[in-house]
Protein backbone atom coordinates (compact mmCIF):
# COMPACT_ATOMS: atom_id res chain seq x y z
CA UNK A 1 0.00 0.00 0.00
CA UNK A 2 1.49 3.24 -0.82
CA UNK A 3 0.48 6.78 1.22
CA UNK A 4 -1.32 8.16 -0.86
CA UNK A 5 -3.48 5.21 -0.54
CA UNK A 6 -3.38 5.41 2.87
CA UNK A 7 -4.27 8.83 3.22
CA UNK A 8 -7.30 8.51 0.65
CA UNK A 9 -8.56 5.96 3.10
CA UNK A 10 -7.97 8.66 6.14
CA UNK A 11 -9.98 10.90 3.68
CA UNK A 12 -13.17 8.41 3.30
CA UNK A 13 -13.56 7.49 6.64
CA UNK A 14 -12.80 10.76 8.04
CA UNK A 15 -10.47 8.73 10.62
CA UNK A 16 -6.97 8.22 11.38
CA UNK A 17 -7.73 5.67 14.01
CA UNK A 18 -5.28 2.64 14.42
CA UNK A 19 -6.56 -0.35 16.54
CA UNK A 20 -4.17 -2.06 18.32
CA UNK A 21 -4.84 -6.20 18.66
CA UNK A 22 -3.23 -7.14 21.70
CA UNK A 23 -5.12 -10.07 22.45
CA UNK A 24 -4.43 -11.17 25.54
CA UNK A 25 -6.53 -14.84 26.97
CA UNK A 26 -6.79 -13.69 30.29
CA UNK A 27 -8.97 -10.55 29.40
CA UNK A 28 -11.04 -11.73 26.41
CA UNK A 29 -14.83 -12.54 27.04
CA UNK A 30 -15.05 -16.58 28.50
CA UNK A 31 -17.18 -17.90 25.80
CA UNK A 32 -15.04 -17.85 23.36
CA UNK A 33 -12.18 -19.87 25.44
CA UNK A 34 -14.49 -22.49 24.04
CA UNK A 35 -13.76 -22.29 20.26
CA UNK A 36 -11.09 -23.55 18.64
CA UNK A 37 -9.04 -20.51 17.98
CA UNK A 38 -10.54 -17.67 20.69
CA UNK A 39 -7.36 -15.00 19.45
CA UNK A 40 -8.37 -15.19 15.90
CA UNK A 41 -12.70 -15.20 16.40
CA UNK A 42 -11.79 -12.21 18.92
CA UNK A 43 -9.91 -10.31 16.30
CA UNK A 44 -12.53 -10.83 13.99
CA UNK A 45 -15.41 -9.95 15.90
CA UNK A 46 -13.68 -6.83 16.94
CA UNK A 47 -12.06 -6.26 12.91
CA UNK A 48 -15.79 -7.19 11.88
CA UNK A 49 -16.98 -4.69 14.66
CA UNK A 50 -14.75 -1.43 13.74
CA UNK A 51 -13.31 -1.70 10.08
CA UNK A 52 -15.39 0.83 8.69
CA UNK A 53 -13.67 3.32 11.54
CA UNK A 54 -10.40 2.70 11.78
CA UNK A 55 -7.45 2.76 9.27
CA UNK A 56 -5.27 0.37 10.48
CA UNK A 57 -5.23 -2.74 12.60
CA UNK A 58 -1.53 -3.30 14.65
CA UNK A 59 -1.09 -6.70 16.20
CA UNK A 60 1.19 -6.44 19.14
CA UNK A 61 3.22 -9.62 17.78
CA UNK A 62 4.06 -10.32 21.51
CA UNK A 63 0.71 -11.41 22.31
CA UNK A 64 1.05 -14.11 19.42
CA UNK A 65 4.48 -15.16 20.01
CA UNK A 66 3.59 -15.88 23.73
CA UNK A 67 1.42 -18.61 22.74
CA UNK A 68 3.79 -20.18 20.61
CA UNK A 69 3.15 -22.06 17.20
CA UNK A 70 -0.62 -21.89 18.01
CA UNK A 71 -0.04 -17.96 18.82
CA UNK A 72 1.40 -18.13 15.23
CA UNK A 73 -1.31 -19.61 14.28
CA UNK A 74 -3.65 -17.53 15.30
CA UNK A 75 -1.86 -14.36 13.95
CA UNK A 76 -1.36 -15.98 10.15
CA UNK A 77 -5.44 -16.37 10.16
CA UNK A 78 -5.46 -12.58 11.82
CA UNK A 79 -3.47 -10.91 8.68
CA UNK A 80 -5.25 -13.49 6.30
CA UNK A 81 -8.43 -12.40 7.18
CA UNK A 82 -7.70 -8.48 6.80
CA UNK A 83 -6.10 -9.01 3.90
CA UNK A 84 -8.84 -11.16 1.93
CA UNK A 85 -12.15 -9.30 3.70
CA UNK A 86 -10.58 -5.55 4.57
CA UNK A 87 -7.48 -5.08 1.78
CA UNK A 88 -8.24 -1.58 2.18
CA UNK A 89 -6.98 -1.43 5.56
CA UNK A 90 -3.43 -0.69 6.80
CA UNK A 91 -1.68 -3.50 8.91
CA UNK A 92 0.94 -2.67 11.26
CA UNK A 93 3.16 -6.13 12.89
CA UNK A 94 3.98 -4.32 15.77
CA UNK A 95 7.35 -6.10 16.73
CA UNK A 96 9.93 -4.21 17.47
CA UNK A 97 12.50 -5.87 15.48
CA UNK A 98 16.45 -4.56 15.01
CA UNK A 99 19.48 -6.91 13.73
CA UNK A 100 21.97 -6.82 11.21
CA UNK A 101 21.98 -7.22 7.60
CA UNK A 102 20.98 -10.64 6.58
CA UNK A 103 19.58 -11.09 9.58
CA UNK A 104 17.28 -7.84 9.03
CA UNK A 105 16.36 -9.06 5.29
CA UNK A 106 14.83 -12.46 6.94
CA UNK A 107 12.72 -10.04 9.35
CA UNK A 108 11.52 -8.47 6.59
CA UNK A 109 10.63 -11.62 4.80
CA UNK A 110 8.62 -13.34 7.21
CA UNK A 111 6.61 -10.15 7.75
CA UNK A 112 6.64 -8.57 4.42
CA UNK A 113 6.31 -11.54 2.31
CA UNK A 114 5.30 -14.68 4.33
CA UNK A 115 2.41 -12.48 6.02
CA UNK A 116 1.73 -9.89 3.77
CA UNK A 117 1.67 -7.06 6.31
CA UNK A 118 1.95 -3.34 4.90
CA UNK A 119 4.50 -2.28 7.81
CA UNK A 120 6.71 -3.38 10.66
CA UNK A 121 7.92 -1.28 13.78
CA UNK A 122 11.68 -1.63 13.72
CA UNK A 123 14.03 -0.38 16.48
CA UNK A 124 16.93 2.13 15.78
CA UNK A 125 19.76 0.65 17.84
CA UNK A 126 22.04 -0.93 15.20
CA UNK A 127 21.78 1.53 13.18
CA UNK A 128 21.45 1.82 9.38
CA UNK A 129 22.18 -1.50 7.99
CA UNK A 130 19.58 -2.35 10.67
CA UNK A 131 16.60 -0.63 8.88
CA UNK A 132 18.01 -0.42 5.21
CA UNK A 133 17.30 -3.99 4.68
CA UNK A 134 13.29 -3.28 5.48
CA UNK A 135 13.62 -0.19 3.55
CA UNK A 136 14.18 -2.25 0.34
CA UNK A 137 10.74 -3.48 0.25
CA UNK A 138 8.96 -1.73 -2.27
CA UNK A 139 5.23 0.15 -0.99
CA UNK A 140 6.22 -1.59 2.41
CA UNK A 141 6.52 0.64 5.85
CA UNK A 142 9.27 0.56 8.03
CA UNK A 143 7.82 1.92 11.38
CA UNK A 144 11.12 3.38 13.43
CA UNK A 145 11.12 3.67 17.04
CA UNK A 146 11.68 7.47 17.28
CA UNK A 147 10.08 8.88 20.95
CA UNK A 148 7.80 5.99 23.18
CA UNK A 149 5.45 6.43 25.39
CA UNK A 150 7.04 5.38 28.30
CA UNK A 151 9.12 5.92 31.41
CA UNK A 152 12.18 3.90 30.08
CA UNK A 153 11.79 6.87 27.33
CA UNK A 154 14.16 9.13 29.43
CA UNK A 155 16.59 6.27 29.95
CA UNK A 156 18.34 6.61 26.24
CA UNK A 157 16.06 8.84 23.81
CA UNK A 158 16.13 11.79 26.00
CA UNK A 159 19.64 11.50 26.01
CA UNK A 160 21.65 14.72 24.45
CA UNK A 161 23.85 14.00 22.00
CA UNK A 162 25.85 17.70 20.68
CA UNK A 163 22.64 19.64 21.99
CA UNK A 164 19.84 17.22 20.73
CA UNK A 165 17.89 14.50 22.17
CA UNK A 166 19.32 11.11 20.64
CA UNK A 167 15.81 10.56 19.20
CA UNK A 168 16.19 13.95 17.04
CA UNK A 169 19.52 12.00 16.13
CA UNK A 170 17.67 8.88 14.89
CA UNK A 171 15.30 10.93 13.05
CA UNK A 172 17.85 13.18 10.99
CA UNK A 173 20.06 10.45 10.74
CA UNK A 174 17.45 8.35 9.41
CA UNK A 175 16.57 10.10 6.50
CA UNK A 176 20.11 9.84 5.07
CA UNK A 177 19.12 6.00 4.78
CA UNK A 178 18.22 4.66 1.28
CA UNK A 179 14.67 4.32 0.20
CA UNK A 180 13.24 6.72 2.79
CA UNK A 181 9.76 7.19 1.35
CA UNK A 182 8.85 4.05 3.02
CA UNK A 183 10.21 5.51 6.58
CA UNK A 184 7.41 5.93 9.08
CA UNK A 185 7.96 7.07 13.41
CA UNK A 186 6.77 5.47 16.21
CA UNK A 187 6.08 8.91 18.81
CA UNK A 188 4.22 8.29 22.23
CA UNK A 189 1.52 10.28 22.72
CA UNK A 190 2.43 10.95 25.82
CA UNK A 191 5.21 12.99 24.29
CA UNK A 192 2.69 15.93 22.90
CA UNK A 193 5.07 18.81 23.48
CA UNK A 194 7.86 17.12 21.17
CA UNK A 195 5.58 16.96 18.32
CA UNK A 196 6.45 20.58 17.04
CA UNK A 197 10.42 20.04 17.20
CA UNK A 198 9.48 16.55 15.42
CA UNK A 199 7.35 17.95 12.82
CA UNK A 200 10.51 20.00 12.33
CA UNK A 201 12.34 17.63 10.92
CA UNK A 202 10.12 14.65 8.72
CA UNK A 203 7.48 17.17 8.08
CA UNK A 204 5.96 14.35 5.78
CA UNK A 205 6.15 11.20 7.40
CA UNK A 206 3.36 9.02 8.64
CA UNK A 207 3.94 8.91 12.56
CA UNK A 208 2.47 5.87 14.16
CA UNK A 209 1.23 7.22 17.86
CA UNK A 210 0.64 4.83 20.52
CA UNK A 211 -0.37 5.71 24.12
CA UNK A 212 -4.17 7.86 23.50
CA UNK A 213 -5.60 6.61 26.10
CA UNK A 214 -4.52 3.69 28.47
CA UNK A 215 -1.28 5.52 28.18
CA UNK A 216 -3.03 9.07 29.27
CA UNK A 217 -1.96 11.09 25.79
CA UNK A 218 -4.59 13.94 24.56
CA UNK A 219 -5.49 13.27 20.65
CA UNK A 220 -6.17 17.06 20.36
CA UNK A 221 -2.61 18.13 21.70
CA UNK A 222 -0.84 14.93 19.35
CA UNK A 223 -3.01 16.90 16.69
CA UNK A 224 -2.18 20.26 16.76
CA UNK A 225 1.28 19.86 16.34
CA UNK A 226 1.55 16.49 14.18
CA UNK A 227 -1.13 16.73 11.99
CA UNK A 228 0.66 17.77 8.34
CA UNK A 229 -0.78 17.77 4.22
CA UNK A 230 -1.83 14.02 4.18
CA UNK A 231 -2.97 14.24 7.91
CA UNK A 232 0.43 12.32 8.86
CA UNK A 233 -0.93 10.04 12.00
CA UNK A 234 -1.99 7.07 12.64
CA UNK A 235 -3.49 7.19 16.25
CA UNK A 236 -3.58 3.91 17.76
CA UNK A 237 -5.66 2.76 20.94
CA UNK A 238 -5.48 -0.94 22.16
CA UNK A 239 -6.91 -1.86 25.53
CA UNK A 240 -9.72 1.09 25.14
CA UNK A 241 -11.08 -0.15 22.07
CA UNK A 242 -10.69 -3.89 22.17
CA UNK A 243 -11.22 -4.55 25.82
CA UNK A 244 -14.82 -2.27 26.17
CA UNK A 245 -16.68 -5.27 27.54
CA UNK A 246 -16.15 -9.02 28.35
CA UNK A 247 -19.71 -9.90 28.19
CA UNK A 248 -20.89 -11.63 24.90
CA UNK A 249 -21.21 -8.16 23.59
CA UNK A 250 -18.16 -7.30 23.50
CA UNK A 251 -17.64 -6.58 19.61
CA UNK A 252 -19.87 -3.60 19.93
CA UNK A 253 -19.40 -2.46 22.97
CA UNK A 254 -15.90 -2.25 21.35
CA UNK A 255 -17.49 -0.44 17.79
CA UNK A 256 -19.09 2.26 20.70
CA UNK A 257 -15.23 2.93 22.01
CA UNK A 258 -14.41 2.77 18.45
CA UNK A 259 -17.21 5.49 17.09
CA UNK A 260 -16.18 8.16 19.92
CA UNK A 261 -12.62 7.95 18.44
CA UNK A 262 -13.99 8.34 15.60
CA UNK A 263 -15.96 11.07 15.83
CA UNK A 264 -13.39 13.09 17.29
CA UNK A 265 -10.77 12.62 14.75
CA UNK A 266 -14.05 13.77 12.44
CA UNK A 267 -14.25 17.28 14.30
CA UNK A 268 -10.76 17.89 14.02
CA UNK A 269 -10.16 16.99 10.60
CA UNK A 270 -13.45 19.31 9.59
CA UNK A 271 -12.49 22.41 11.79
CA UNK A 272 -8.80 21.89 9.71
CA UNK A 273 -10.50 22.53 6.93
CA UNK A 274 -12.67 25.89 7.89
CA UNK B 1 21.12 -22.29 34.39
CA UNK B 2 23.14 -20.12 36.79
CA UNK B 3 26.40 -18.29 35.55
CA UNK B 4 28.39 -20.68 37.99
CA UNK B 5 26.86 -23.54 36.00
CA UNK B 6 27.83 -22.30 33.16
CA UNK B 7 31.25 -21.50 33.97
CA UNK B 8 31.62 -25.03 34.89
CA UNK B 9 30.87 -26.09 32.07
CA UNK B 10 33.26 -24.06 30.11
CA UNK B 11 36.07 -25.09 32.88
CA UNK B 12 34.97 -28.81 32.11
CA UNK B 13 35.06 -28.48 27.90
CA UNK B 14 38.20 -26.10 28.01
CA UNK B 15 35.53 -24.07 25.37
CA UNK B 16 33.66 -20.89 25.52
CA UNK B 17 32.31 -20.96 22.23
CA UNK B 18 29.00 -20.42 20.83
CA UNK B 19 27.42 -21.75 18.23
CA UNK B 20 24.93 -20.02 16.11
CA UNK B 21 22.55 -21.44 14.52
CA UNK B 22 21.32 -19.48 11.60
CA UNK B 23 19.78 -21.57 9.69
CA UNK B 24 19.54 -20.75 5.92
CA UNK B 25 17.77 -23.44 3.80
CA UNK B 26 19.37 -21.90 0.54
CA UNK B 27 22.52 -22.43 2.15
CA UNK B 28 22.41 -26.01 3.92
CA UNK B 29 22.87 -29.48 1.92
CA UNK B 30 20.36 -30.31 -0.86
CA UNK B 31 20.07 -33.75 0.41
CA UNK B 32 18.62 -32.34 3.54
CA UNK B 33 15.89 -30.80 1.93
CA UNK B 34 14.00 -34.07 1.01
CA UNK B 35 13.25 -34.26 4.56
CA UNK B 36 10.33 -33.51 6.41
CA UNK B 37 12.07 -30.96 8.56
CA UNK B 38 15.56 -29.43 6.58
CA UNK B 39 16.36 -26.98 9.20
CA UNK B 40 15.46 -29.15 12.73
CA UNK B 41 17.49 -32.03 10.24
CA UNK B 42 20.30 -29.59 9.89
CA UNK B 43 20.13 -28.50 13.77
CA UNK B 44 20.29 -31.67 14.71
CA UNK B 45 23.00 -32.67 13.01
CA UNK B 46 24.96 -29.70 14.13
CA UNK B 47 24.16 -30.45 18.12
CA UNK B 48 25.01 -34.01 17.71
CA UNK B 49 28.68 -33.09 15.65
CA UNK B 50 29.99 -29.87 18.25
CA UNK B 51 28.16 -30.29 21.25
CA UNK B 52 30.95 -31.28 23.51
CA UNK B 53 33.46 -28.43 22.17
CA UNK B 54 31.01 -25.45 22.76
CA UNK B 55 29.08 -24.04 25.72
CA UNK B 56 26.22 -22.86 24.14
CA UNK B 57 23.78 -22.75 21.18
CA UNK B 58 22.48 -19.19 19.76
CA UNK B 59 19.44 -19.84 17.35
CA UNK B 60 19.11 -16.57 15.48
CA UNK B 61 15.40 -16.42 15.73
CA UNK B 62 14.92 -14.20 12.42
CA UNK B 63 15.58 -17.30 10.65
CA UNK B 64 12.89 -19.76 11.91
CA UNK B 65 10.47 -16.46 11.68
CA UNK B 66 11.12 -16.02 7.94
CA UNK B 67 9.68 -19.58 6.98
CA UNK B 68 6.27 -18.90 9.26
CA UNK B 69 4.63 -21.90 11.33
CA UNK B 70 7.21 -24.00 9.87
CA UNK B 71 10.09 -22.50 10.93
CA UNK B 72 8.37 -21.79 14.71
CA UNK B 73 7.82 -25.48 14.44
CA UNK B 74 11.29 -26.05 13.73
CA UNK B 75 13.04 -23.41 16.43
CA UNK B 76 10.57 -25.31 19.04
CA UNK B 77 11.79 -28.84 18.09
CA UNK B 78 15.62 -27.45 18.23
CA UNK B 79 15.38 -26.07 21.83
CA UNK B 80 13.25 -29.27 23.11
CA UNK B 81 16.28 -31.17 20.97
CA UNK B 82 18.79 -29.49 23.38
CA UNK B 83 17.07 -29.27 26.39
CA UNK B 84 16.65 -33.07 26.69
CA UNK B 85 19.87 -34.10 25.14
CA UNK B 86 22.10 -31.63 26.31
CA UNK B 87 20.44 -30.22 29.45
CA UNK B 88 24.26 -28.90 30.28
CA UNK B 89 24.37 -26.58 27.52
CA UNK B 90 23.43 -22.62 27.71
CA UNK B 91 20.75 -21.74 25.22
CA UNK B 92 20.55 -18.35 23.99
CA UNK B 93 17.33 -16.81 21.76
CA UNK B 94 19.09 -14.32 19.49
CA UNK B 95 15.82 -12.37 19.64
CA UNK B 96 16.75 -8.64 19.80
CA UNK B 97 13.26 -8.39 21.15
CA UNK B 98 12.43 -4.34 22.59
CA UNK B 99 9.35 -3.54 24.18
CA UNK B 100 7.44 -1.87 27.06
CA UNK B 101 5.39 -3.47 30.72
CA UNK B 102 3.61 -6.09 29.50
CA UNK B 103 4.43 -6.52 25.82
CA UNK B 104 8.27 -7.58 27.58
CA UNK B 105 6.71 -9.83 29.66
CA UNK B 106 4.61 -11.36 26.66
CA UNK B 107 7.98 -11.97 24.74
CA UNK B 108 9.90 -13.30 27.77
CA UNK B 109 6.91 -15.55 28.52
CA UNK B 110 7.57 -16.55 24.80
CA UNK B 111 11.46 -17.84 25.15
CA UNK B 112 11.49 -18.64 29.08
CA UNK B 113 8.24 -20.46 29.45
CA UNK B 114 7.19 -21.75 26.61
CA UNK B 115 10.10 -22.48 24.68
CA UNK B 116 12.74 -22.94 27.56
CA UNK B 117 15.42 -20.79 26.56
CA UNK B 118 17.72 -19.91 29.45
CA UNK B 119 18.56 -16.30 27.61
CA UNK B 120 17.28 -13.65 24.90
CA UNK B 121 19.11 -10.79 23.22
CA UNK B 122 17.18 -7.55 24.46
CA UNK B 123 17.69 -3.97 22.72
CA UNK B 124 17.84 -1.35 25.10
CA UNK B 125 16.26 1.54 23.33
CA UNK B 126 13.22 1.75 25.45
CA UNK B 127 14.80 1.89 28.22
CA UNK B 128 14.18 0.74 32.23
CA UNK B 129 10.44 -0.68 32.02
CA UNK B 130 11.65 -2.79 28.62
CA UNK B 131 14.63 -4.51 30.38
CA UNK B 132 13.16 -5.10 33.78
CA UNK B 133 9.79 -7.62 32.70
CA UNK B 134 13.01 -10.20 31.38
CA UNK B 135 15.43 -9.67 34.33
CA UNK B 136 12.53 -10.64 36.50
CA UNK B 137 12.75 -14.36 35.80
CA UNK B 138 14.81 -16.09 37.76
CA UNK B 139 18.28 -18.17 36.67
CA UNK B 140 17.15 -17.08 33.38
CA UNK B 141 19.25 -14.51 31.26
CA UNK B 142 18.92 -10.99 29.58
CA UNK B 143 21.66 -10.34 26.98
CA UNK B 144 21.45 -6.40 26.31
CA UNK B 145 22.69 -4.84 23.01
CA UNK B 146 25.86 -2.99 24.11
CA UNK B 147 28.05 -2.40 21.06
CA UNK B 148 26.98 -4.04 18.25
CA UNK B 149 29.74 -5.74 15.45
CA UNK B 150 27.88 -3.80 12.59
CA UNK B 151 29.04 -0.42 10.59
CA UNK B 152 25.36 0.89 12.01
CA UNK B 153 26.77 0.50 15.71
CA UNK B 154 28.31 4.03 14.64
CA UNK B 155 25.05 5.40 14.02
CA UNK B 156 23.99 5.83 17.24
CA UNK B 157 25.76 3.39 19.96
CA UNK B 158 29.05 5.12 19.75
CA UNK B 159 27.43 9.30 20.02
CA UNK B 160 28.68 11.10 22.46
CA UNK B 161 26.17 11.80 25.22
CA UNK B 162 28.25 14.01 28.40
CA UNK B 163 31.78 12.80 27.11
CA UNK B 164 30.56 9.24 26.90
CA UNK B 165 29.52 6.99 23.95
CA UNK B 166 25.70 5.81 24.33
CA UNK B 167 27.00 2.38 24.58
CA UNK B 168 28.39 2.88 27.99
CA UNK B 169 25.23 4.95 29.64
CA UNK B 170 23.22 1.86 28.36
CA UNK B 171 25.89 0.02 30.38
CA UNK B 172 25.68 2.29 33.22
CA UNK B 173 21.90 2.67 33.12
CA UNK B 174 21.48 -1.01 33.06
CA UNK B 175 23.45 -1.90 36.56
CA UNK B 176 20.79 0.20 38.66
CA UNK B 177 18.10 -2.05 36.95
CA UNK B 178 16.66 -4.66 38.90
CA UNK B 179 17.86 -8.27 39.19
CA UNK B 180 21.05 -7.11 37.73
CA UNK B 181 22.32 -10.66 37.91
CA UNK B 182 20.50 -11.66 35.24
CA UNK B 183 22.41 -9.20 33.03
CA UNK B 184 24.64 -10.45 30.36
CA UNK B 185 25.82 -7.83 27.14
CA UNK B 186 26.39 -8.50 23.64
CA UNK B 187 29.75 -6.81 22.47
CA UNK B 188 30.72 -7.01 18.77
CA UNK B 189 34.44 -8.53 18.30
CA UNK B 190 35.32 -6.32 16.13
CA UNK B 191 35.43 -3.44 18.73
CA UNK B 192 38.16 -4.99 20.69
CA UNK B 193 39.72 -2.07 21.37
CA UNK B 194 36.88 -0.95 23.28
CA UNK B 195 36.56 -4.37 25.75
CA UNK B 196 39.00 -2.42 28.02
CA UNK B 197 36.57 0.67 28.88
CA UNK B 198 33.87 -2.30 28.90
CA UNK B 199 35.29 -4.17 30.99
CA UNK B 200 36.03 -1.27 33.91
CA UNK B 201 32.15 -0.57 34.13
CA UNK B 202 30.88 -4.55 33.52
CA UNK B 203 33.81 -6.43 35.09
CA UNK B 204 31.40 -9.59 36.58
CA UNK B 205 28.99 -9.77 33.59
CA UNK B 206 29.07 -12.34 30.72
CA UNK B 207 29.50 -10.59 27.11
CA UNK B 208 28.37 -12.38 24.01
CA UNK B 209 30.94 -11.86 21.59
CA UNK B 210 29.25 -11.80 17.68
CA UNK B 211 31.89 -11.45 14.78
CA UNK B 212 35.18 -13.65 15.67
CA UNK B 213 35.83 -14.97 12.22
CA UNK B 214 32.63 -14.13 9.72
CA UNK B 215 32.76 -10.57 10.58
CA UNK B 216 36.65 -10.09 11.10
CA UNK B 217 37.01 -9.93 15.32
CA UNK B 218 40.13 -11.30 16.53
CA UNK B 219 39.84 -14.03 19.62
CA UNK B 220 42.98 -13.10 21.24
CA UNK B 221 42.69 -9.24 20.79
CA UNK B 222 38.97 -9.97 22.50
CA UNK B 223 40.04 -12.29 24.90
CA UNK B 224 42.97 -9.59 26.31
CA UNK B 225 40.73 -7.09 27.98
CA UNK B 226 37.11 -8.96 28.00
CA UNK B 227 38.40 -12.61 29.97
CA UNK B 228 37.34 -12.47 33.79
CA UNK B 229 37.33 -14.48 37.07
CA UNK B 230 34.42 -16.32 35.70
CA UNK B 231 35.87 -16.47 32.31
CA UNK B 232 32.97 -14.38 31.61
CA UNK B 233 33.08 -14.49 27.90
CA UNK B 234 30.63 -16.16 25.34
CA UNK B 235 32.48 -16.32 21.87
CA UNK B 236 29.91 -16.81 18.90
CA UNK B 237 30.49 -18.39 15.24
CA UNK B 238 27.96 -18.67 13.62
CA UNK B 239 28.45 -19.11 9.31
CA UNK B 240 32.18 -20.18 10.09
CA UNK B 241 31.02 -23.19 11.58
CA UNK B 242 27.68 -24.42 10.52
CA UNK B 243 28.95 -23.80 6.75
CA UNK B 244 32.32 -25.19 6.56
CA UNK B 245 30.64 -27.48 3.89
CA UNK B 246 27.28 -28.15 1.96
CA UNK B 247 28.23 -31.92 1.45
CA UNK B 248 26.79 -35.15 2.96
CA UNK B 249 30.22 -35.06 5.66
CA UNK B 250 28.80 -31.00 6.52
CA UNK B 251 28.74 -32.38 10.03
CA UNK B 252 31.89 -33.76 10.75
CA UNK B 253 33.58 -30.67 8.72
CA UNK B 254 31.53 -28.59 11.52
CA UNK B 255 33.20 -30.66 13.84
CA UNK B 256 36.67 -30.25 12.29
CA UNK B 257 36.11 -25.84 12.24
CA UNK B 258 34.60 -26.20 16.22
CA UNK B 259 38.13 -28.26 16.90
CA UNK B 260 39.94 -25.51 16.03
CA UNK B 261 38.00 -22.44 17.58
CA UNK B 262 38.08 -24.83 20.72
CA UNK B 263 41.69 -25.16 21.03
CA UNK B 264 42.49 -21.48 20.61
CA UNK B 265 40.53 -20.76 23.55
CA UNK B 266 41.80 -24.08 25.77
CA UNK B 267 45.23 -22.38 24.97
CA UNK B 268 44.39 -19.17 26.01
CA UNK B 269 42.81 -20.32 28.75
CA UNK B 270 46.05 -22.83 29.69
CA UNK B 271 48.31 -19.76 29.17
CA UNK B 272 46.02 -17.74 31.77
CA UNK B 273 46.15 -20.31 34.44
CA UNK B 274 50.23 -20.13 34.38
Amino acid sequence: MTTQQLYEQIQQKKSFLCIGLDVDLSKIPKHLLATEDPIFEFNKAIIDATHDLCVAYKPNIAFYEAYGIKGWKSLDKTIKYLNVNYPEIFTIADAKRGDIGNTASMYAQAFFEDMQFDSVTVAPYMGKDSVEPFLAFQNKHTILLALTSNEGAFDFQTQMINGKPLYQIVLEKSKQYKNTDNLMYVVGATKADYFEEIRKIVPDSFLLVPGVGAQGGDLKEVCKYGLNKQVGLLINSSRGVIYASDKECFASESRKQAVILQQEMEEILNQRML
